[in-house]
């Protein structure tokens, strides 16, 4: 029934409006600049106008979509952090402590934020209770979860997103809190591509040189051990990912559904926009790639998916910390092709000379 | 006089203050995120305490100064543009016709627009007026400018960043307007630093390969007929610069006087900041780098000056179009480390709990 229902979601993701976005290059054409100089500004109008049919779009409201769950891995000793700070920080984004919580605020996004297995009992209404269970179990030792467990959680984030869609938000982000899934986006990863152990994990928020080769070691074990099925994403989710990137991967997989963009964030993020495009691949033309991620197995994960981030940052914190400020590089690309003007319009005549000419002060805006 | 003038401001540049980076640091450290998780958004923020003496910066008013001047070189056929097209984007930049104008506006900032040698009458008294005369020389034939114009570009910088300053603004970018000034800042550079003419001069806004070859070569002779004094960055910019390059110089110079940041552009801007900084070694602390320009030898430039672009846009317009995407990573870093909550403010006590639970909608900020 649920993965019916997951087939039908992506089975009516639809491809961009080739119709608009040759409307938004033609216009690109018109504008008062030499052609393509305003480079990845000009290619994101277009990628807008073929996701809205819109010639312009407009951003209005924006959200960071947060998952929020806890990964059996932790008792491997893979994290620097303690568990529960999964939970801590989960409340704590209601509270504006986290660093996402301070950009998106500088930014005007608003916090989604959504308990989908954080191993705690939360009451709290802002915090949207989707809870599958408390923490995923441990891929050291088996499966993180269930196949039916892997599709709720992709149908929480595909439904999450459209509900968040349907209230108004048009400019989405993709975070997530969870300790210890650096090693679980590890796995899958390496799952997915292929990839080396060595070369997927790093050492997340802090790791000793001994804690991270047992990383490695987890990394690599999980996969001989738990055989993912490369070829079933869902398969790969359940075995070796957390309810995290499950859920995350819906929130792509649900932007995509309904038409509206989606900026990844750092290496989980980017790791869940890997799954979802390999589960749903029309949902990659919804994605925006933010920063650069200084985790280990960014690169490999970026590139795999065939995205560019716009921004150099070193960042590593997760949460989706980065997409705010992606959001004003998407921004930036909408008043381009909305406010420019052509070059038709930069002819200079006596005119507006003349109506210049009362103006009385040195500076414009 | 004049270069008595210059050479006072150069020797009452002060270096950061160490004990504000010194705090900044403190607070980085405490606030709930791994440590150095917030890579570039950190360092951002403690030199922004060194060039403030404050442990938050407020970037309040910002704007980005654009230096517009005609080049005599556009002669020999090294720009794909009319030479009309400065004074008509000079005069459109009030109007809201080009990129920056767009950009700018979506963001914020203010623009402001000085003529330091186009070559037309401007009678606009939003523009500032401060022609040295209308247009340089041609730098194949012959210097581009005496020793004495190039100190008074520069002092024109200096001293409108300094007016701007004391008008309240928090936050500079530096940007130009100059049909054929990817060649004067190529030759620049190339003077600078000894890079081959080939490294340092690209097609601009879109030359055919014929005329490129020609660039390079101008490149080339221009250096080796007017030899400039690779010690001396004044004869460097009057013999092989422009009015344009030589008075954003003079804003970099000027913003360091006057303990401002300020945000570095595309190529032009970037060979200023480095002429600048050779100038005056201590602005180089007041300076910020944007996106990575598209421009052949952006990059040279870049890594001569020593420092790392926070965007990867492909852009090549100039203008400015770059600082106001780089103003947002700045209010970025000024939040994280004014709002975020520290690791002692992250614990988790029941009283607040019992507040949150008051709350009653899904969403944050």
């Amino acid at each position: 029934m649920s993965v019916e229902r997951l087939r039908s979601y992506i089975s009516e993701i639809k491809s961009l409006d080739e119709s608009a976005m040759e409307k938004a290059r033609l216009r690109q054409a018109e504008l008062a600049k030499p052609p393509g100089s305003l480079g990845v500004l000009e290619d994101i109008s277009v990628r807008l106008a073929g996701i809205s049919g819109e010639l312009f779009y407009d951003t209005g409201k924006r959200c960071v979509i947060i998952m929020s769950a806890d990964n059996g891995v932790f008792e491997e000793g893979v994290a620097s952090t303690p568990q529960s700070v999964t939970y801590a920080q989960t409340v704590n984004f209601l509270r504006g402590i986290p660093g996402v919580s301070a950009i998106a605020k500088q930014f005007g996004a608003d916090l989604l934020v959504v308990d989908v297995g954080v191993n705690a009992d939360i009451d709290v209404p802002q915090i949207k209770n989707k809870k599958i269970r408390k923490s995923t179990w441990n891929i050291a030792k088996g499966g993180a979860m269930t196949y039916d467990e892997a599709v709720s959680a992709i149908l929480i984030g595909i439904e999450t997103a459209g509900e968040a869609a349907k209230s108004g938000y048009k400019l989405f982000g993709a975070g997530e809190m969870g300790i210890a899934n650096t090693t679980t986006s590890a796995a899958v990863l390496s799952a997915l591509t292929g990839l080396s152990a060595e070369k997927a994990a790093g050492k997340g928020a802090g790791l000793s040189d001994e804690a991270y080769r047992h990383k490695i070691h987890v990394v690599r074990s999980s996969i001989e051990n738990n055989k993912p099925d490369v070829s079933d994403p869902i398969d790969v989710l359940a075995k070796v990912g957390g309810f995290d990137i499950a859920a995350l991967a819906g929130v792509f997989i649900g932007c995509a559904y309904n038409r509206v963009p989606v900026v990844i964030d750092g290496f989980i993020s980017m790791v869940a926009a890997l799954a979802a495009a390999r589960l749903a691949p029309p949902a990659k033309e919804y994605m925006f790639a933010s920063h650069a991620s200084f985790e280990h197995g960014f690169a490999h994960a970026a590139q795999a998916l065939g995205v560019e981030p716009c921004l150099n940052l070193s960042m590593r914190l997760g949460e989706g910390s980065g997409c705010p400020i992606m959001f004003s590089v998407i921004d930036a690309a909408c008043a381009v092709i909305r406010d420019m003007g052509t070059f038709a319009e930069a002819e200079i005549n006596d005119d507006y000379l003349e109506e210049l000419r009362f103006g009385d002060k040195f500076s414009v805006n």
